[in-house]
C-alpha cells in the first residue's frame, strides 16, 4: 500500500504570500516584497493591523490564488509513489470552502474528491507524512512533518524545512 | 487528556432517511414508512433508481435535514468527557459544504469551526471512536467504531451497533 501524504493548501500549493502582496498593492497602493515579509507572521506582515484577516474574508480571495511555482508537477509526480490527500484548514474562512473545492478543480483536477479533506485543526489527520507550512499543524503530527518554507516560519527549525516543491520531492523520494 | 470522537453527520445527527421519505413523498405522491426502507440500499431505496442521488444534488437538501432524535442532547453531554469532531463526507455533493456548515451552526452551535471536518473517504481520519452508519467508513477505521443504525446497514453485524443516541451514550460512557 502506498505511504500517504497530507499536502497543505495555502502556502504549500497556493501562493497566498504572493496575493497578500498583490492585494496589499491594489488596496493601499505600495508594493512590498516577499524579503519584507521575511520573519513577519499574519498578524503583523503590513502596517494595518488585520489586514489578511480581512483578505482572507473577502470573496474571490481563496478562488484567485496562484498556484505555487512547481506544485502542479510535484503532486503530479508524488502520485505515482504516494497517496496524496489534500488537507487544508478552511473552516475558519466559511466562503473559502466553495473557492477551494473550485480552485481545486481548476489547478488540480487529478485530485479527486475521495483526496480532498477541509477541517478546522489538524490533528486528528493521520497519514505517513504532512507537508505544511504552519508550526501549529506540525507540532501535534504523528507522522513525518516537512515545513515548507514561509515567511512566518523562518525562525523555527525543529521541523525539516523545504524551500521549494523541488527539495520535498527530494525529501520524500529518498524514504522510498 | 479527553479521548476523541468522530461523529458522522447524515444519518447519526442528521435525520436523512424522514427527509428522503418526505421529499419522495412531495415529489411523487407516495409515503413510504421508515419500516419499508429497512435492508434496502441508497441506489434502490425507492422504485425509481438515482432518485436519493438526485435529492443530495438539490440545492436545500442538506440545509433543511430534520435534527436526529436525541442527537443535540447526546453530543452535549458527550462533550463533558470527550473531545468531538463532527466528520462528514462532504466533498462528493460540493452543493452540501457550505450547506453542512450553516447547519452545523444553527443546530449544534455549541460545536467550534476547528472540531467540524469535511471530507472524502475517512481513512485518514485518526480518533479514539468512531460514530458512524456507512460499513465503508468503519471498515478502514482504526479505533473502535460504533455502527449507527440506518436502514441501509441492518444486514451487517461485524461492528458494534447503535440503534439510538441512547445507546451511543451507553457504549462509551461504559468506557471512560
Amino acid at each position: 500500500m502506498k505511504k500517504t501524504i497530507a499536502i497543505d493548501m495555502d502556502g504549500v500549493i497556493a501562493d497566498v504570500e504572493e496575493q497578500f502582496l498583490s492585494w496589499y498593492h491594489r488596496d493601499y497602493g505600495v508594493r512590498y516584497t516577499r524579503e519584507y515579509l521575511i520573519g513577519l507572521n499574519e498578524d503583523n506582515a503590513f502596517p494595518e493591523r488585520g489586514v489578511i484577516r480581512k483578505f482572507a474574508h473577502t470573496a474571490g480571495f481563496f478562488q484567485t490564488l496562484p498556484v505555487m511555482p512547481g506544485a502542479v508537477d510535484a503532486v503530479k509526480r508524488l502520485m505515482d509513489n504516494f497517496e496524496i490527500y489534500i488537507v487544508s484548514a478552511a473552516m475558519e474562512f466559511p466562503l473559502s470552502l466553495g473557492e477551494k473545492l473550485e480552485w481545486l478543480k481548476v489547478n488540480f483536477p487529478f485530485i479527486g474528491w475521495k483526496n480532498i479533506i477541509f477541517c478546522g485543526d489538524k490533528s486528528i489527520i493521520n497519514t505517513d507524512y504532512m507537508v505544511d507550512d504552519h508550526i501549529r499543524n506540525l507540532d501535534s503530527f504523528k507522522g513525518k512533518p516537512i515545513m515548507f518554507h514561509a515567511f512566518h516560519n523562518v525562525s523555527y527549525d525543529h521541523h525539516v524545512r523545504a524551500n521549494n516543491w523541488n527539495e520535498v520531492i527530494a525529501l520524500l523520494e529518498a524514504d522510498l
